[in-house]
């Protein structure tokens, strides 16, 4: 998807400069892993013009397999930014409609060719939310991997604007959450996604109770018994430019905490909770089981996350691991 | 529409910075008026949101009458626009698939109320090519002006990557042309859209003879009686720097030429065939009935947008007329 | 009046490349109240060259109605601007001597024509420090207005360094605001233009005593008695990065307060009062009498201001509401 | 003088982005001087403000000497423009009423100290067009020079805009040349100024008669026998891009001609005379009477001057030699 | 190797911005190859270090190859650069001495490793001049490639300035173009390298005989038996804007000529004769021994690389085939 | 040294806009002083080119005497920048070596002639640190100023990835601080450099303790015999954006305090210890022996610096006696 900013605060009318990046929940994850050494493919479907043409050329720069992509459609997804400050929030417009991905039909992609050597997928509750065929692709694509004993996550990632074709997210998420075994979302997913409520959660005053995630985490496991792992993302907006920030893991047993970092001079959040998941992802792969060691690399990284500008992570494992073991002090590296 | 070009010569895989300006065909025209001192309102259809919201007030700043624009839809047209040099040509993506003007419906604008006071409405061959609904409500606006008495002219602007709704040019176009008293078109749209061909023009080599025009426009006059006069924009292009640039124009008697300028250094050739139908019709409105004049305007004021950035050209009577009186040096005003 | 800052945080002599907007109190007001969709006209006198042309174009952008301004004189006023930070705070390099506006003399404006169909007259005290003969104007155009029954408001305003004609604010002022209705002034201005000082407010420090300024209104009120509601604007410098904004008003009765805002990541705080007194305006005509409502939109109009680029406040009322209502977490709206 | 120019070739009305640098007649040819490393003094008159203290800053990065700069007045004059394309010329809006220096007195300048060690002193027209202080400082500067000794040179400059203080060029300029020894103009100086007619010369169209001037240099040196040389930059202005540019030298017996350049692609002409100006100066200062190669390196430095952005041209001898040596391929220098 | 440009035609000390992009002749040459869908690997020695890691990135941006890249040394090489107009050539200040890549030492490089499957090996004279231990490395992978049948390639590529080690071209590229079967060079190299003379060129002037090079050619071709074809790029520099570029091939029988471009204005001509190479190795490859498309192709692909910012060419197969086809116009692609 | 800059806080990767500014820590400290009116010179060695040219222009510039630089050798220093924000510190990639600095040798700078009516000589442990022949000549400089009568001031200046060239900080550095009056460092260097321990500092989590610096100071005055003052800068790293900022002077007889400023909104924190060294300087020669408003002077000009961008503290006494007086709203000057 082709991200379009403003630069600085500028609103939408005061400029005619505007910022081209790439991102999208999905994209946003694999550019993470990737920075992180993980060898990862992006699959989607884009149209064969210049503009999704540099959108590949981008992702084959951060080191995101683009070979699995198909091609066809009229167009690439677009979402206008403009970057908020203290008590004016960012806005996004979308202008997504009739996006190449938005118009994919299962059959399109071969997912035994894609999974060959895989052992891991991710989706995002962005792609069932704009269009029947990006729903039933999903769906296809879970089953196959559940086939095939690769373990499949998911971001639940409600967007209340997107979901336009004539089904709410309830009617058509749980189908495929059935074949997830780690789940992550934040304090309002699991309420608009599957009806399932976070108690006592004022997401607006920056304070945020940890502990009432627990019981959430255990309705989701006992209705969805595939899964896992619920990890719940913890956000406090004190305002547009200081957000609190923290995460927490449930796996059935117990729920694993995490620091709360204040992130008080916010470079960019978008894909903040993307890069949890890209971070996640690592730690689990990597830190052999310690989901303790795999949730706090998951909040340090996204803590970073804020500080790049754009919806990619692009920090590295040695950057994460140096926040990790304590040292927030951001002073020069030289 | 939303213009997003690259700065100077950079393609688009080249850089992550866009500028963003406004323009179309119509509007183009529009701003040409407005900029001449001649009241003028846009007439299209719009989508709710920031990015048209800061289209509508760029007109305004040109001093464009914006309170007939219609709102509705999901989306404004985008076009993306890589500048070439030298013997490589620009390039343009569309990306206007499902815009708002696009999903017009005939009785979504209240022509009684936009042609108050009017005495001139001009239209292109843009916009019957981008839909059926288009189409429809452009012909409605032409029974409109016809029946009001309003001077109808157009544009024929043939852009074959539009024509995609089933319908080609030539079994829509001559029922519009048909109530069309002024009909401006370069060397090969009278062609395109209506299969009369103008012998012996080779346009890419520079050379062009304005003779061979006149049997094009009088074919064109014989086939749509109500039309008074047929002009022809003349571009040669030597290359993506250096054009030159003329026109002629039929009125039934004579061909009526003008001087053909050498455009050495061109900062921005889109819009160019806009503004020569801005300053026509400026000319035809203010000079009494000299047509050489208004040709010679229409003329003046296009070679000058070529050194204009954006689509709208932005200069004053008093700069077409010092051009139009042989002063082509550029040497400084100070 | 044109601004030219440097970008970021730079000094005058880090950089050359400058950002040209336009401004000055009463413009900015006007802007404020256009993008609350209140019809407004700007009046000024401006010199007839390029410059001033930009300035009317962009005001048209706006939306601000520009047909009443007149013509003449040889220069628009400029102000240079260096933006602070933290302790160190921003600069401000006038050059207005002899702009237009300063050499206004009465009768070149036609107030009758300005105010037909008007109900409202803005000035501020920055328009009498330039000249005797702005300052003769500012009169006319009062007396005028309070024949008429219009309603009269005021911003003190005082700059010390514009009172340069040969008399002081005291000597001028008070026949002003003899003629007017409402009166917007910030912890200095009563003392520097009317000698009327509150007591124990120490500006520097960021604490501020909110009722130390209800002996001031009375004070004011009873000099003036024309006037009916003397509003206070209350500013603590944290630094330059970081002030608190909050607002009294004075009905004659009761002092009406605000929630105090913490602003800490300043955007642009040149014209928070003028957004002020915009959104006052605002609410005292829209909110049927409700001043406490009138004063609330007036602080969050002007709090959000401080995240704005530019002299000119472009916040909608949804956007000024939605912070009235307590929602100052700046989350991103998609 | 601070020049505030638009970027690329935008209009005015186009961008809020403009590029500051200095400039001005005398200064520019003060730069030229130190570039070609002959030690210069520039003496002028600016108000104690910030971006005139910037003015200062950038002038001794060139290796201007500053010291003999006066300060006092309350602005510094200022030109904003717009640079042209093919047929379409630059336009210069003037903004230096009130300058610190069109305010000066005779004796605010100390010009015994500022010409201890000199051994030339240069004017040029535009000083005394700006105000009746101006031209007598610039006589009483002229009349110090002559009782020292001192070589005076001027570059004539006439700009129809600046006469404005009551009298006309040819009441001023007489007496001034009166004491000059090294008189430059174009090719419409003279007439301007003097009322001395170079016959048919059509300055529009490229085309340039270099003979024509021998008569008009001879009637300027027969009017002020005081003056050993004049010297005529002869400019064709094929368009705003397009410039031809040569110069011939007349010292009272024979006229020196020189090679006349085509500058194809402009990138920014103004201050083309005065780099002129300086080269000549370095040349009759350095090629011990060979007037000839004086005058050729003045003609190819000022060449050069077209190819360097802003009124400064910053050459070095070494460059300009190369040109005159016949290299004008432009090739890699690596 | 890292390229530091100024903006625009500024010079190195009128800009604080500089334009970062990556370069160097045998990049230049495999992006141009990747550009065109030819599988290709860059192979060099570069830091570990953050600036080194960007270059790394955008090689595989491109599509180029990077796995065969060593790590070691402690600096990536830097050239700076600014860009000429008219009779003011560009300047290039290198900053490349104790580059990684000039601490390179044989056995660094595993070549077995680096030739699986490939059928070509290009080098340049550029490696062999900036150290003993490149020169031996090339050296090392010509023999290897000969052992293996992979066809070799050089760009003699002369460049004075590089020459610093103790020992000249001369003593040092005759064995390694024993090595080499097709040689390109321009009309300097030649003599500069190994002392044979094209007569009669003068390379300045914009006229250049390609006749003259067929007796180049032939010397080279029974000095360096191995040689199969000799390649000469004719430049001819009019001036910084506008050269004429083509270039002749000789295949021991007869001399292909290809068709004489004017460039007229030029958007970067630094790697002109590396995207040369790139077409001509693609047209080698591609065009199943029709020398004569293969020489037009790299003709067209080089004259095209004119109109791309940076060294690298950014053009498609379609793109070049278009011009080939004598399509020179650069009109609009809509 | 030349300073290449990310704009923003973009990674190395995310840009290809550099900003290039000139800075090092004794050219740093130069620029202070000039800045604070002090006449002072600038000696280094640098090469012969464009870059090193435009380095002595900017120092001109700002008033830095630069007739006593030497020349020759191959490149000017370079370091890369990346500016980081909260929890991730800016980073540094130094490229300095073989700088013409770093290959100086004793005898290539005339000292007599440098120290010719001088009264202070500075020098920082970086110089030492970069080879053999730059420790060599600081130490022929130090002892020359010694003879002389000069005051010679150091900044330890630990850079632990400097000190390459066989030798460590504690072999080197006590030969030259046994000539040197005034002895500044950070909490670290006394430990890095001359293994003198401050006991109980935490110096990652922005509480520091002043009083153990007392120790310190005492250790380093008895080892240094001629050291007068020892002065330690109090830095606490609260986030890359967010740092206090103090310093202490033991004069040997009591331990000197200054405010403790919270910097919330850094700008650029590069060169901090440089422009306290630069105050502190300017104190020294300024105050008449009153330390206490010397230390308070050093602690305010520093604590600006932390708002000016680039290495160089451009701020005026004015502004620094204005901060030290308690002003540290950040209030708008105008």
């Amino acid at each position: 998807m082709l991200r379009l900013a403003t630069p600085g605060y500028l609103r939408f009318s005061q400029t005619n400069q505007l910022t081209a990046t790439f991102g999208g929940g999905e994209a946003n994850v694999a550019v993470s892993l990737a920075s992180f050494g993980i060898p990862v493919d992006f699959i989607t479907r884009l149209p064969e013009n210049d503009i999704a043409h540099s959108c590949v050329m981008d992702l084959r720069k951060y080191g995101v397999g683009v070979d699995q992509i198909v091609y066809g459609g009229e167009r690439i997804g677009i979402y206008f930014l403009e970057t908020g400050a203290v008590n004016r929030g960012s806005k996004v417009v979308y202008d997504r409609i009739h996006s190449a991905i938005s118009e994919i039909e299962p059959g399109m992609i071969d997912w035994d060719k894609v999974f060959e050597g895989a052992n891991w997928f991710h989706w995002t509750g962005i792609t069932p939310a704009i269009s029947q065929g990006a729903a039933d692709i999903c769906l296809e694509a879970i089953q196959k991997a559940n086939e095939k004993g690769i373990t499949v996550s998911c971001d639940l990632n409600y967007r209340k604007n997107l979901w336009n074709y004539g089904k709410n997210a309830d009617a058509v998420m749980p189908a495929l959450i059935d074949g997830t075994d780690i789940i992550l979302g934040n304090e309002e997913d699991a309420e608009k996604v599957l009806g399932i409520k976070a108690e006592d959660v004022d997401v607006t005053n920056g304070q945020i109770d940890a502990l009432a995630y627990e019981s959430v985490s255990k309705q989701i496991m006992s209705r969805f018994p595939r899964c896992k792992k619920v990890i719940t993302t913890l956000r406090g907006s004190v305002n547009a430019n200081h957000n609190s920030w923290s995460g927490v893991l449930w796996d059935g047993q117990i729920l694993l905490e995490a620091p709360n970092y204040q992130i008080t001079n916010i470079v960019d959040r978008v894909g903040g909770g993307d890069s949890f998941m890209g971070g996640l992802i690592y730690g689990l792969l990597t830190y052999n089981g310690n989901d303790q060691k795999a949730l706090y690399f998951a909040v340090a990284a996204s803590c970073l996350k804020h500080t790049i500008y754009g919806d990619y992570n692009q920090v590295t494992v040695e950057e994460v691991e140096k926040l990790m073991a304590g040292d927030a002090s951001g002073r020069v590296d030289r």
